[in-house]
């Protein structure tokens, strides 16, 4: 009653441009599709309920390590790159009523990111090179998952609607307090997802906020849609990422917006996007394009190439394409990225 | 021939008192059964003999991350969060003669903390918070597992006895000194236990002793007793940890004892127990109550709730309710501290 | 379409003698066969295509800890001892062209020293307690296994003829300097191997090459043949490993070679060899004896018993026998020192 699954997915990754200090070679774990190694099970309870479990590891498959989690939502645990079930790990009730969820779990605002990203916010054409930045630049841990999480998911017979909420908790005391601030509720996370798929059409929007007292908290909202016309799918995601002080680069804004597409061609799909993100004070500015083929080789396998730019207009802080662009390291100065991926999916 | 085989288990609890500058909110992982995931395996030798392992790694599955072992029985190795097959890890030869297991495993005196708990050491009602509060104030490494240990079990043949050594090793040089103290033997642990089961009784009683030359070593005995009436299981336990020489709270002695029970009621089980420890030098002197149920959904899945409640009599280094106590911060005055788990436990 | 597999192998080890300041006990992993954990597939693609995957990760079963790895070729990643996919780490394309692998995987000049070692470079027999000396005495982080490697594999029917190549990737920035190196391929590593395997002969030569600008660059080249006579299979293997600039301890060749058999007697085998090692300084100037029986108690399962002497005649930076003999101490003046294992080995 166990299930193993997972992805192993390799690509050689080149990174240049004038935005960098230097050009970058490498091999690089996921550019396709997260690489993953997982355990899950349910168990039929009787009278519509069932329980379930699911644990599941990055993988970083070019060097055999795994990946950091974070287990107050406030700082990162490094692992050194042992092995920890950072993309999921949760124990489930689900029946009738939905499901209940415990457990480290994505926060529900990065759903939209990814489902509306042709490229699923892997390899060099990642939407979240931008969407995220203004988080990452702050350190936010919660941009993707949270732990300590007790979720809700709507059932599945809603008539396409569809929806789930989530509160996770930093584990502080009552009486916390660091630099003059109350930090008690730090790495506290309320977010929740609405949205409603049917025939062609998927539409979500969503809404997360995690406490941190001395940026006086950090706020992401987003919507996306994605319509299938059967030779194109076509996709758009708009999304806000708030501050309520200056963070680390002087801004309290993040805009992004996407248009995408993926048109099965051949044995594969065209994916291609167009990105572009911009911090309120313009210390991120940037234009991304991003084009890829996936050739199938099976249903679970597949070969894959993409190719993206990036142009920085800002004053900093420039949006790079790729894993490795941070081993050319950043310029400071304003230009463009380019990054391409040649790589391998296997999923099992 | 291999089983993968776990426990994920996770629980909201909520930690308070006076005997805490605060109070706490979080999702704990364990708090009915710890969590864990495993490997294990046996082969049929012929002639009566078999082989067999056993890979266990506990799990943090409110963060994904796993836990830390040691490689000396002297530090922790922090793995930073990284899986670890720290719960047990070993290799086994069995027959009629019994068993020789090598690796990392339960240090023998454990095993009456635990199975004459109802709590089974767990949660906020684990009598642990009590029973291993000398050797874990002090620092010692094993007073849960041994790693680098010969184990040797007794067969299962002999009318409801049951016993097993363990001899495990430090691994430092024979001329290692430090601070002035031999520590040649620093970590090496040699422990026992022997008891008898038999229709509704249990009875066992074990020593175990770990080198440390600083603090004149650690020793640890107890007995444990459980009878079950059917309406309810009642169970007791006694326990004394000594220290050679004062140690970090300048006690050399730790006494606890517990009485428990665990009835089926209805769907599932009440679990109740009274313990009582005290250093030599008052240093802590605690009574914690504690009453849960276990309200079973099937044979491996459980919602429960547990409340215990401790009163602190010491000086200082107060015993508190629950694994996330120390979030909420010891006080250092004498009081109390309560704490709940309200959880889902799901064993595969 | 997943296996789960692995090998859990204890040892009783003892490393005494006068190249050590003093002498130690303790339990170790993998003298006979490195212990390991791992998952592995492989998926029929049609057309005499097919995808793999691999992931094995070492284990330290004595206390159930993982292993490190390198995420650039170049450091030591420190998991503190959580589990990582060190040993290999890759996703595969084979055909009637061969393989293409990527991610981690075994330097191709690592496979001549374990195949022609009886002791298969594990316990206290292991030639590579001489034979990567130079390397590990360097850091050199590729003398066993590359990350970020793209590898091919010659197709398994050329008549016995069989061979690989390397490349691996440091993952540096193109314009990255250290102490006035250029190190943009520090951690770059090109390696092959070809060999001939036909009835009783095996015979195999290569060559590996690892980037390190400090260094002026680290090579190793060996070549290794072995012939089985029936009643016992004779092995031998000369390597020469080589920096450029003269490395930590002032040498800058080590040059290793060894004669050994394996003989099958009774339920089991016995092995030997003689190793000889020499820096082209002295520093390192040392004879390996040793001797063993693996007593199968099962095709999967066996007990084995392992003697090894090593005799330095060196200037410093001895050579020693056995996982436990740094823990014992290196003594710096010319001596010799003694290991035996005792062990059990449990493959599943």
């Amino acid at each position: 009653s166990v299930t193993l699954f997972g992805v192993v997915d390799a690509a050689y990754e080149h990174v240049s441009g004038s935005a960098l200090a230097g050009s970058v070679n490498g091999l690089v774990q996921g550019a396709n599709s997260s690489s993953r190694l997982g355990f899950r099970g349910t168990e039929d309870l009787g009278g519509g309920l069932n329980a379930g479990f699911w644990l599941e590891a990055g993988l970083n498959n070019d060097s055999g390590s795994g990946a950091n989690t974070s287990a107050n939502n406030q700082t990162s645990q490094n692992s050194g790159g042992g092995l920890t079930f950072n993309r999921r790990s949760t124990v489930s009730l689900a029946g009738n009523f939905g499901e209940i969820r415990l457990g480290r779990d994505y926060t529900p605002s990065f759903w939209n990111d990814t489902i509306f990203d042709p490229f699923g916010t892997v390899g060099v054409g990642a939407a979240t090179n931008a969407t995220i930045a203004l988080g990452g630049a702050n350190g936010i841990q919660t941009t993707v998952r949270s732990s300590n999480s007790i979720g809700y998911f709507l059932p599945g017979n809603l008539g396409g609607f569809y929806g789930q909420a989530m509160y996770a908790m930093g584990e502080n005391s009552s009486n916390a307090t660091a630099g003059g601030f109350d930090t008690s509720k730090n790495g506290n996370v309320m977010g929740g997802r609405i949205g409603y798929a049917n025939g062609p059409l998927n539409v979500a929007a969503s809404y997360s906020q995690t406490k941190i007292a001395a940026l006086d908290n950090y706020k992401k909202a987003n919507i996306g849609v994605s319509y299938d016309l059967g030779v194109v799918a076509l996709m758009a995601q708009y999304n806000q990422e708030k501050l309520g002080a200056p963070g680390a680069f002087g801004a309290e804004k993040n805009t992004t917006w996407l248009l995408g597409l993926n048109a099965p061609v051949g044995p594969g799909n065209i994916v291609a996007s167009y990105n572009r993100a911009k911090f309120d004070n313009n210390a991120v500015k940037a234009d991304q394009y991003a084009l890829g083929y996936v050739y199938n080789l099976s249903k679970r396998t597949a070969l894959y190439g993409t190719y993206a730019h990036v142009k920085n207009n800002g004053t900093s802080a420039n949006v790079t394409a790729g894993a490795l662009a941070g081993n050319a390291g950043a310029s400071g100065v304003i230009g463009s990225s380019n990054g391409f991926d040649l790589g391998l999916r296997h999923t099992f």
